[in-house]
């Protein structure tokens, strides 16, 4: 039998940017640092600066102050303390531990890989997700996600609330005597975020022909009459966990096919959200609502250097990072308890306009549970 | 002479979260991309989502489609189309251009590293800085890292405005009749970076013992008369540069040991910023900032778990990044024009509190010029 400390495993990233390392350590560090397991214990490495906060904040077994480890690597190694670096505490740790296999994630930083490799360490790639229990969502974690989408709510209800009071003059609306542009609602989302503890980058405030390219977050005025696609997927920033919510609105009148083009998105979504259940594959839900869109003709190709349909996949792995693991696309595979996903079809034709409408479920064993909660209603008069 | 087409660059990653390939792309792009640059001209991979949005904004020579490269791919190098991922595309784009040796960044995700060694490919990390004029801002830059440091402003002149505006009950702070917070603070302060177009996160809002922890963001209610670190460090949206700016504040009274120690930190600021100038060392600027801590008996020093006094080093290059090249510290190199740097020396005794005071400056030749702007009162009666 293998025994367990025959493999080193080694993280070495800023915790605040890094979805692994502070799964593993569960405290914000803003710059890189080492980390790493050995017989199932976790061990940390950080300098003075942060040394204190990680001791009493960390999950990890041992924390490690990095001048200390710096000089008893240059004395074990027998190189300057000034040749001590990130890869040489590798090597150090992986010596003291009479380990002589390394294991790191896909993102490792390509640097101290070659390094590893030069000291003629045996280093390999470990599998994606490096933590595959990250994939699987506690009930803490659903509780947290649930958080993250109450945020993405409250910015979407504002978005709702300003555009149920803009005037329209002319084709521009006006909100408290000014033009409404995509940019002033996309403040007051990002704002409404902010006072449910989450933060919210890129948020998505679209109108018309800009809600056509799905990563456009939107500029200038919006207009009455026009699909407005509203995005929202903050981070909490005490948990580290997002949510991330769609809606589409309209000011003022839809017509029929901005009618036909939302209804069929919505029974899309309502669809696909039926297929979820642990055992069912990925590609089944997204091929539900392919099928909605089969069969009322919406389709999806090439137009001249854009594309136009169902142009992306039903959806994505939600947690610590936006778009994490499992994907809701044609070859993904089966679903599981407790992964947490988006449903969220879309359809895109710049004549109409683009619609897409996002919910988050976590995967049970009898079919799904809702973790974010907002009506639909969408034509805004 | 080597012909410039000789070494192909490589870069995969999320313009999102990678300063270097949004630096190159000048464009968003959430999730990881390929990028290459090979005879001075670059291209950019993407899929359909982003296709027309990315030919449309970016700064790059070339944009190709996704599924027809690897339609290509598959072909040149004969093999499954379900089998081209971005290393087996990389070694295509090798080959296409004739080009034997890959140079990849420091932080090139080690999957594809080693899956370019395993295909035979000469592959190498390439010097860091990737590209060595990020180090240098030009006038567009600065202008961008100016409204960066507005955004600062905005924030802690909103922290200014609610001290002084609360109220001291016992020894708490009173705002609009509620206990004022750490995180109620720090939200006022992200909401008023939002009005300025810029994303705050890990707002650090510390007081007393707290603020002694430089990265620990604070929690709970603030006191009178003690030292509250205010440090806010948003990304303007549209550019992605930073502003990062820290005052300290108190509100009530300060005792003479707070009066030395703030006045002791404001004038290892000016001390240092004095010193900088194009040829002159960050060492040397580091070292002003010391002398007047020595001067004054300010020990840096180790208390158990702890470290009191000035514990970290004078400053880091302000950018796409919060913290990058070059540093302002003990070992640093000479500062050259037009680099962008943070001075913040900061002193942290437990007894006292802590207090560090943050501007922002570009190097020039015959000194520096101040990105940020915001005055040094501190004591709020």
């Amino acid at each position: 039998m293998k025994s367990k400390s025959s493999v080193i495993r080694i993280l070495y990233a800023a915790s605040e940017q890094s979805a692994d390392i502070f799964y593993l350590t569960k405290v914000f560090v803003p710059d890189p640092f080492l980390c790493f397991i050995v017989g199932g214990r976790s061990t940390a490495v950080v300098n003075r600066l942060e040394y204190s906060r990680v001791r009493a904040q960390s999950n990890c077994d041992q924390v490690l102050l990095l001048e200390t480890v710096q000089g008893q690597a240059a004395k074990a190694l027998r190189i300057e303390l000034s040749a001590v670096g990130p890869a040489e505490m590798m090597c150090y740790f992986a010596k003291l531990n009479k380990v002589r296999e390394l294991e790191v994630p896909e993102d490792f930083p390509s640097v101290y890989f070659a390094k590893l490799l030069a000291a003629g360490m045996q280093v390999r790639v470990g599998a994606d997700p490096f933590f595959p229990a990250r994939e699987l969502k506690s009930d803490a974690e659903a509780k947290a996600l649930r958080q993250g989408n109450a945020a993405s709510a409250a910015g979407i209800r504002t978005a709702e609330r300003v555009l149920r009071a803009s005037k329209i003059v002319g084709k521009c609306l006006k909100y408290e005597g000014r033009t409404l542009t995509s940019e002033w609602l996309r403040m007051m989302i990002d704002q409404a975020c902010l006072t449910k503890g989450a933060v919210a980058q890129n948020t998505i405030v679209a109108g018309g022909k800009q809600g056509c390219d799905p990563h456009e977050g939107g500029h200038g005025p919006l207009k009455s009459n026009e699909l407005i696609i509203v995005d929202v997927f903050p981070r909490v920033q005490k948990t580290g966990y997002h949510g991330d919510m769609t809606r589409t609105f309209l000011k003022g009148r839809a017509n029929d096919a901005q009618r036909a083009l939302v209804g069929a998105v919505r029974d899309a979504q309502l669809a696909a959200l039926a297929k979820v259940k642990a055992g069912v594959s990925g590609a089944t839900v997204h091929a539900a609502a392919v099928q909605i869109f089969d069969d009322r003709v919406f389709l999806t190709e090439r137009r001249g250097e854009g594309f136009v349909g169902f142009i992306h996949s039903t959806g994505h792995g939600l947690g610590l990072e936006v778009h994490e693991a499992p994907r809701v696309s044609p070859n993904a595979g089966r679903l599981r308890q407790g992964q947490v996903i988006t449903i969220e079809p879309g359809l895109y034709y710049p004549e109409v306009g683009g619609c897409r409408i996002e919910d988050v479920v976590r995967v049970t064993k009898e079919g799904s549970e809702m973790l974010s909660s907002m009506h639909y209603k969408w034509e805004l008069r």
